[in-house]
């Protein structure tokens, strides 16, 4: 199989706040919910491409709202667009309180993953098609995002950022 | 105390990667290791203002070398700028095989935190002032990352990021 | 609000099982399949009442194949009748294998919670209103499963189990 | 060895309550107790039967008092009756508060094993004869039990459930 | 009550060693068993005493016999003598093979605990009346490990430690 | 290499105390203390021999001040002496409460490992040379401790122990 669609990769995790998650202020720790996340990533590109997957990068993540202990946390992830052997995936994080029936936007993030054959190395993954309009809007930013990470990861010049360089030069 | 150096909030950190940290290849995953380096930065963060912190955004992390089962994680944080009632900290990890005596580069990060009063409010933190080489070069980096978080936090335009805009500019 | 479907508490938990979730045989260990399985028939329960719960019973489990390491653990939770301040969960539990593409049946099981009031009394649920075929056949049943639950606890004699006794008597 | 006694494969477990074990009452989560009884019948069971051993099903539990953080978990578990290569082992819970020196019971249950051989088919156990007065009524109570999971578990008819029937038909 | 007997305290833990209690070489670490261990210990205090109690020291232990992965631990302990307002508890701790039928001893050690009020402040707790031999014998030890421990704590010189000094001067 | 220095072996770990790792008055309990000073410990050891090490003994160890939740724990080892195949490391512990500034004295502690070949048998270890006054200081109680160590394991004969008599009898 060649192709894939987002909808086949979706990964859908639960988890409850316990004490163990939170710091002083009764609320989830950011390195908790970055493991929880790294998890679910993990699983939506290991659904994509059927292979075993490491993490090869996370971009830029915004804590927005705090999860209070004994909320729910709620993470949506599916492949945004799948490169040679890489695989980026968009994550949505909700918190939601039960009692009061409020669900709140907690943050968003891609997180790029590699796909690996039985000896370790790269391998080649399924081509991603993008359906729904939101598909298509996160799949044609991927590759300003793929630019930003080259950059920091000092494996580009900014100059050759084509995609990037227009936002900044004619905007 | 208005003023402070970055080696004032040095944490160093050491963890041996067990059997529950590793994926199918028995490597550490990036999840636990993020959550780790979310324990070390606060720790700085803490130090510098002495007062709770919390993760406010954590930037770009990728992931060079694979840490094994039964190896050490070594992390270095300190605190790379303060702004007014957030800290920007520098993390530097490596991995460790006792046996072999072979110490590698894993990765280097930038969380950044906020500090809170009792009433959960962000509260002003004391300036730092760089002293080596390399704790200058990474504190005048620290308004370029700021911006590159404001423009992908939606908070900030390209065209408004003087310093951003330089590097594609005139590059 | 007095009446709410099935569908509203839809709870979809997905757990990637670790080492140490594992017996010696390299499988997963039922006890920890049904603490999972009890937190996502808690938060089921509570989405339906809003309400903090506690688990009153746990029917017959029986775990039909075994799920490896490195495997995923889906589990759907829905409530599937409620009583005065009691709700029947009913939940259903995969295993997948996602480098074979292979998705399996691990076990079907009703768990019972009680939603509890400021005070830590039981208070009262709103009704459960089923909608599709599926929904109407579980919600049939729990007045069966209820008798089996009472005549087990000690708290109701088997002749007065009038719908388990039919079964008995006129089969 | 072809006959063992209940007593000889008694554990005893003891827990302590911690946070993380706890819901947003302070009390000890179901889920988190089948798993510790799960680990108490399973070290029974392998006890009897010298050959390591699968949860194959857990009969209804009803949880009747609820135990608080810092209390102690008392967990009994022997062996009630062995079939050809499956075990049903008794557990009895207690909760204690050593401070106000107050025990009490908070449930009892029956876990069900499967012995397996090194290439995972099921194997041969010693047939268990009861000693006590309670163990022998534990003991010939275990032929309803398992005809109610039978019946559950699909795999009986109950007209064909002998010993059942009797319960409905002649009470 | 201001009299106890060893038995009333007497606390038997069972814990099967999982994946993440070990070392590379598949045995318990030395670590995760001191805490099992210290657990077992403050439960018997606690027990003697009927109020919370705090580790104050413990004494030497020497690990003999490694315990593998998917082995039982056994531990056993109970208040071996009892001071003013400290108690120090015996602990056994054996290893288990439950396949191959085979028991061994793993160490035994001395924990000694102190009871507290509600203020936190030391409190007095009950007298230890020993009944058989073999707690006969270890509560006539303990005055000599009291000395060892205060001498080693630098709270008493060795030329005041009577019952120690006879050791070394007369045998 | 047949010579190394205490602080090529020098280990740092910094731990902060969460909720689970707590007693009843929200202090660190003892026996989580003495599992990450395991660790810590058997790095040092593992870091001066470059082989796989596991624990022999622990020294008597008293808890001078409860560690609060929230707080951190700092915990340096570092290699004492050397003898053929153990290793003795020398640990210190101190907690601190980064808000009010307070850093404070916890414990002091001895462990011992084992140095292993491939085949699970000790293993020459290299010799230590102590540089620092301190250093020199603990290196020469070793020989001491390693009397006490003996005798207390039933290895020796308080006469035999010259080193240790000598502060009785002369005293």
């Amino acid at each position: 199989m060649s192709e894939k669609k987002p909808i086949d990769s979706l990964t859908i995790m639960t988890e409850l706040v316990l004490p163990n998650d939170t710091n002083l202020f009764g609320n989830l720790m950011g390195g908790r919910l970055m493991y929880w996340m790294d998890i679910a990533a993990a699983l939506a590109a290991h659904k994509h491409c059927n292979a075993p997957v490491v993490t090869a990068s996370v971009d830029n993540i915004s804590f927005e709202a705090p999860i209070k202990l004994g909320n729910v946390v709620h993470i949506e992830a599916k492949i945004s667009r799948a490169f040679n052997s890489s695989m980026e995936i968009h994550l949505k994080v909700w918190g939601e309180d039960l009692t009061q029936q409020y669900k709140y936007k907690s943050n968003e993030a891609f997180y790029t993953f590699v796909a690996l054959d039985p000896n370790r190395k790269p391998r080649i993954v399924p081509t991603l098609v993008p359906e729904t309009e939101e598909d298509k809007k996160v799949f044609e930013g991927a590759l300003r995002r793929r630019q930003v990470r080259l950059i920091l990861g000092g494996k580009m010049k900014p100059k050759d950022a084509a995609e990037l360089r227009a936002l900044f030069v004619n905007d």
